[in-house]
């Protein structure tokens, strides 16, 4: 961390600069140029805030030199975690596919859906049963009596189950039922939430919030890997910004060559939430895996028209079906493995 | 709610969209133009999703006509909701000012500030004892030790205290200590906390997310409402742009006057978290004092160097002295009433 | 200017930097940490962009200390520079209303409004004659036709005139029967223009750009200046963001007080644009002043359904009669001069 | 376009409404619902605005239902334009790679760029002459100098030039030296030279504004279309956002997807403005291949260091050539013809 202290200074001031450092647990090395004054903070600075130096009137700036998601961060470029769900890896050597409706609405719904994914090469199962809703007068999901169907369904087809969780309550209910909790974009700075997910064992996914930087995030991500809990995966589902007539997001697929270079963690995208709309989502799966993501979740629905949330961006199975065509033989290109029981045909 | 059919449609599947509106408990009414189709949908259609009709290929467009926040929405232009707080009257009628420390931090400090505030013309003292923070490193709070610090506080000057909670843990710990209970920006859809909201008795200060639309805000409050706590305001506290370089957010203080028009409770403004900066909290309460709001929000600190949060946000307390002199002056030109035994000085 | 170096640095890749820096005329000053190299760069560095240096590999971070808006830039906080034109004075001291249609629309229909708004207060004449439209099938302007009814007006009510200037063609007309030259927000980096309007001597009032950073508008304020003419005036808006629902922009009121600190240049509101209905207009109006802004531009219609441009956002006459009894009042609390011969009454 | 009235409309007010719409030209059908009226206008409505009605305060809400950019939509999914240039087809089938250095700098320099990215399969060559600066102090291009130095190039590898112009006066220059006339993103909305450019029949590259909406931006092409020149390319060159630490800008790849649903123009991705950091274009550039682009414009420069502007997000030759080899995979499995006679190798 360096402080510059404006021209005029007087000593007095630099000494209580100096005190401030030593307080937070710093050491300062100060540099006497001819204009100005730098101060550089050495030693364990991810720990002091660049804000705690802002109140001083005498300093000009603050910069912070060294990153301050020390769990999260990458020591080298070749370091990258590995996340195993039964069976399924996420790795920088594999392409993981995760797919099933928005919602659990019903034992029948789930299993045609998760049937039909399971076929077309999907590796991981996803279905909500919390849904966060804007409004309080939409369909909330089925709670427990959901998780019971993700059961049922993970037992037929061998899948691991990904599923939403709102709250420590909802979070204690899916423990038996759930491999990977997802963490909602709208929950990704609820932060007792993040303490709590940090004690557990279970990996978990953590959705970008609609307009969470990229540090925010990783900081979030350093909540749950600071409470000891080492299974964290990163996925962009779509920004906020000032265009919202073709699509409901914008998906940063920036951010994942970005990340990539940042953080051993895995890295998915969400072209489903990602944009909204039926017809960008293929198009977007391809994309977000052609800049380097390790695995992609999308949502499929075979009858959208009766769907209790998320209509309109569900894929149809045989959409589904087409698209993971391509995925096959983009993965070539892109040096990444599909998972091969799951992509070997399944009699129907 | 209004949906237009494309041309070219067929008859079934305009009748697969009346089976729907009916599904959903609408009533539909069909008109037959020369090019178009246009179907409404009348009745109770704050509890239809514009969502809902978006996977059927042969829409064009759905409109919603009426407000999907029932509860918070102004029945005529004269209906104003008044929350009351041990005296103070938070109302169109009235200006009310709290302020206080971001965070509790001592005895001593917090004392010493409220006194300041009070004498100035504070109306309720704020003081963070659970705080959001970005870092998992970052000072956390006092929690229940800085609950007993704010009702000492409260004690000796009198004012009710407003406190943020981040989970129901925080909240039921809360209940004997806080009279307005802050929801912060970035658990503005956290949808499981605002249902516990919703059944306890206790006013919330709902701040508005950094990104969240007027819309997904009242929606939020909606929430609370429909669980029965009737006693909610709105705090705009900024929004997340394209340029922090000199300010931490944007105060959006049109969002003042388009709630007034929208809603009837009461609207506040945060200028020390809605600016980041010192130089631009006494403006920017102003700003929003002239803009409409019913209340301000001010962070004050009597050794900004010192405090364990937001330090440069901070008002001194002879800036906030300042401030309250304009602030009086200003509540003659905008008709609105600072309350009286707050407002006379105070012997020190 | 400072660049840290990266951990590991060999002394050739430091020398690079040293040769780059001295290639761009900078001087400067090395500074051997235990654990990393500074180097400070001195001089004239307001030259020297921060994106020269990212290329080096070597390099971990360039800051940028001074402002590179040198022209634009105040010396001290005491320093505010003033616009006359034909009497009327932009500074510090007063408070300047500027008023009228969107478009010029008709000799009557000008005459009319000018009446209007000189009557009710107003110190200039605004109006359109060179509209920028989204659509090139809207309504584009009179063109010249306008700017000989904006010349009766003024004789008329003795008002200077301010419109805006879309190209060097519309300039080179406009330059008998204009005061002040508007550049819109849409313009604000068409620097080929920029430039151009640096060799006039005619006042510019430089609205900001939709997604322009508040750096970025002093920069192009520096174009003009840096040209030559010395009479700039900067105009908030409304910025961008991700919710038009209910306004069209969000007035970045907050823009006002950091631009008093950071220039000597004069800072105007925009309501009307800032917002784009009616009803926010007046709030937002009296925000701005509240804010510290020196002038407000405001659009005003007396029949806005006939309106060829911007109809929704027009006060009527009325109400800016109304918004000026306000205004009155306000300039006291904000220790300001409304010109007198303006707010004297007029017979009718 | 659709209007609905509010509900205890009177007569008068309705027949108000059905006046104006006559004015503009449209036709109107009344339908009069149980609770609500709702009034259709048919015809061509691309040139009525739906806020010619919003001062209207009888009407609750105006949706327009056709899209207002009437040359550049599609008429059907099949209608694709193709821009020649040269023997370079910009189209469905085909994938254009255009490459060169940010600036003209010096003769030696774009030659030797010039002929790498010829050698490693680049179709087009770009090079600025005319250089949007924000600061009026950075390096401004060469202007003609630079044009003969392009025209050289452009005989020496046989690639068609593209280069921006930011004035009537550079196009002059530039007519009979370019190729492909570039538009940056902050003169997207210079409508006074975008029907400048409707007068020529030189191709015109588009590039997105940096806070501009899709229809925004179909409108601007739509002025260029409108004025007689159907040679109108779209390229996505990154939106501002929230968040530029990591990345200049947000490149919106779901965009490319939207365009080629609702337009026939050539769509093209800009990887280096869209990301500004050269470890991210060559992922972006193959993202924005797999969501179904038709071109790529990539900066390549030789000696980074010493670049003129954007040395950082320049692609070294050899990092090109690694790029191509990766266009030439995915190229297959996009379905998508490179151009024969640059890609395949050439004797050094």
């Amino acid at each position: 961390m360096i402080i510059t202290v404006k021209k005029g200074y007087r000593i007095e001031h630099v000494a209580d600069i100096l005190k401030k450092i030593s307080d937070l647990g710093g050491k300062a090395e100060v540099v006497n140029g001819h204009e100005q004054i730098t101060i550089s903070i050495l030693g364990k600075t991810e720990k002091i805030q660049v804000t705690e130096f802002q109140s001083f009137a005498q300093i000009e700036y603050v910069f912070r030199v060294s990153k301050p998601f020390k769990l999260a961060e990458k020591r080298d470029q070749l370091q990258h975690s590995t996340v195993r769900v039964k069976g399924v890896e996420f790795s920088s050597e594999n392409f993981i596919i995760m797919a099933g409706p928005c919602s659990v609405e019903s034992e029948d719904q789930t299993l045609r859906i998760a049937r039909a994914v399971k076929k077309a090469g999907a590796n991981v199962l996803r279905g909500g049963v919390f849904k966060p809703r804007s409004s309080p007068y939409s369909f909330q999901g089925l709670g427990l009596e959901g998780l019971k169907i993700l059961a049922l369904a993970a037992k037929e087809t061998g899948m691991p189950i990904i599923s939403e969780a709102m709250s420590e309550r909802d979070l204690n209910m899916m423990m038996d039922y759930v491999d990977i909790i997802q963490i909602g974009a709208r929950n990704m700075q609820n932060f007792s939430f993040l303490k709590v997910l940090g004690t557990t064992n279970k990996p978990v996914l953590l959705k970008r919030g609609p307009s969470a930087t990229i540090e925010e995030w990783l900081m979030s991500a350093e909540y749950i890997l600071s409470g000891g809990n080492s299974q964290v995966m990163l996925c962009e589902r779509g920004i906020r910004s000032f265009d919202s007539q073709y699509s409901r997001n914008v998906l940063d697929l920036g951010a994942v060559p970005i990340l990539k270079s940042l953080t051993h963690l895995p890295v998915i995208v969400d072209p489903s939430h990602g944009t909204g709309y039926r017809n960008l989502v293929a198009p977007m799966a391809l994309a977000g895996m052609a800049s380097g993501a390790d695995a992609i979740i999308v949502e499929v629905h075979d009858r959208p028209h009766e769907a209790l949330s998320d209509g309109p961006q569900a894929l149809l199975p045989s959409d589904f079906s087409e698209l993971m065509v391509k995925v096959r033989k983009l993965a070539t290109v892109m040096d990444r493995k599909l998972i091969a029981e799951s992509v070997k045909p399944v009699a129907s």
